[in-house]
């Protein structure tokens, strides 16, 4: 049994390559009174660890050089000195990128799975990333029936869910995506109204099409260009939760666009950055609907599920070319199969 | 008696001239069953009035070329063929820029004014301007005690009563404007924690200076470099009411600032556009609150009062232009004095 990890090497110039990230080994630390020794199983893989790649970030998820990269995962409890966690257990939380945590039992969470729902889907449409979608969603873009939501990044994780949630709630939904082949998915499989290939040259003209009566909820993913056609169709009042904005990420200078405050006085419209984390408190309940939701089959997502700890590179890689459709996740061992 | 009207005469090219307006003859229309006939006293000069003097613009203040321009007012009751109204009341309303108009008694308001107070001020701190601030600040802004607040334009007529609003509610309030005259008015007239002079070079590091806590709420009046550098001190969960964006009006092409979704996403942080219509139905309480303070000497505000129908355009670029401290009046007729 032998541990390894990721450390954040160095600060990505632009995309994030394989000079980011440095493997090592490392120490399996005995878990003292009140700890627990995890494996990991599964890691989620997400654009916004791009924000703590960031010289001077301040954001939640700075990173440090020489020190491990961290994010949600899944892991097994192979000993525990904590009488709230048994060996055996599934649990979720966040973990530094190594095969072996070992942390205090008040920062995991143990997981109560439902044998008919993939188990690493707890760190997608039922983890973080469902909630990401619900909230921003739910409480910042308060959808009503009848309503035009437009959501970018719409075959991404979060996207995908954002627009099935949007489509329960009885509104006319619109995604933005690269590609045929993502376009058609939301439509064909995903059930969205309509949408858009931001790709293509008459994207601004197809975007138009595809709103007749305006944007009333727009789900910021992604930002630039994308963003800035939506906003020339905001209805009065409307709500932008500000998710992500994947187009800025890897800009190695700040990016320059449309001043927004004219726009927002215009239209009376809203936009409100957020993370998950800020709903907390509502997770459980939000966590019930989710899952009722995928058992009815009202909600269905895609993973794009890589094997092994050393493909994590290129998996975030991945994120930012666009090549993968849904949810992106490693597994780096079958401890959980 | 004789009519006039200014109208709208061609789109400005940047900053408003004296071709943006053109002085008519008008007819005097005889009041019919339900209408009043008004001899307009004071006329509100605003610089949201630009937003509608752009070709193609769908803002609620749109303006058509030929047509007269209109904003609100006061005025006295000339004669009157509504039993709600009776000739000599003072009203309120929205008015076409007319010595004299007829209106549905519908569309106008009949105020009940308070002798101790200088009737203009039912255009300003006790008007739309008074709303303006404080829905704006109150609604949007939700200060608490002890956060720092910062306001744009803050010796402006928005601008100088919100900031006097957040001193009430036991904020830390820093103030931005151009020029020493002003910001001393400030901190020494309306009794600010502190003012930040943005036409002085060092202005960036001035204001890091002035805002030692971060910034909890920033009352946006005026956009671009003003506003950017407030961004960059932005607390978690920051709010940021969008009432104008001054610096964007008189572009004649659109102005390109930093992204603001990353700086959303970072700060957990909200903007929103808006009108003080909107808040409309709690219009009633807050006039009895800001009657209330400014009879305290809680609320102070300067008025521009600028005598005579045809100084109208003079007094519309001096919003532009910086040069005057307060509330922009102009008095059209000595009806009310």
């Amino acid at each position: 049994m032998e541990n390894e990890q990721i450390v954040f090497a160095q600060f990505p110039d632009g995309l994030p390559d394989e000079q980011t990230f440095r493997y090592e080994p490392a120490e399996i630390i005995e878990p003292k009174q009140g700890e627990v020794l995890l494996e990991t199983a599964y890691l989620s893989i997400d654009p916004y660890f791009r924000n703590g790649m960031i010289k001077g970030a301040s954001y939640v998820t700075a990173f440090k050089i020489d020190q491990p990269i961290w994010g949600r995962g899944l892991a097994k409890v192979i000993q525990s000195k904590d009488n709230t966690v048994k060996e055996g257990d599934i649990v979720r939380g966040l973990f530094e990128w190594k095969r072996y945590n070992t942390m205090s039992a008040e920062d995991i969470e143990v997981l109560n799975v439902d044998d008919d729902i993939p188990v690493h889907w707890y760190l997608g449409a039922l983890g973080a990333t469902g909630q990401t979608a619900y909230h921003g969603l739910l409480e910042i873009g308060q959808p009503k029936a009848g309503e035009t939501v437009v959501v970018s990044a719409a075959s991404g994780a979060v996207g995908s869910v954002v627009g099935q949630i949007a489509k329960i709630k009885g509104c006319y939904v619109v995604g933005i995506a690269g590609g045929k082949a993502k376009t058609q998915y939301l439509i064909d499989e995903l059930g969205f109204d309509d949408a858009v290939d931001y790709k293509k040259e008459n994207y601004a003209e197809a975007l138009a099409k595809a709103v007749p009566n305006g944007v009333d909820v727009y789900y910021e993913n992604v930002g630039g260009t994308v963003a800035n056609e939506v906003f020339k169709h905001l209805n009065s009042f409307a709500r932008i939760p500000v998710c992500g904005s994947i187009s800025n990420y890897n800009d190695k200078e700040i990016s320059y666009e449309p001043a927004v405050q004219p726009i927002l006085i215009k239209n009376q419209a809203l936009m409100q950055g957020f993370l998950a984390s800020q709903f907390k408190d509502d997770f459980e309940h939000a966590e019930k609907d989710l899952a009722q939701w995928i058992k009815d089959g009202k909600i269905k997502t895609k993973t794009s599920l890589v094997k092994g700890f050393g493909n994590i590179p290129s998996a975030f890689r991945a994120l930012f070319t666009g090549k993968e459709i849904g949810k992106q996740i490693v597994q780096v061992s079958s401890v959980l199969d």
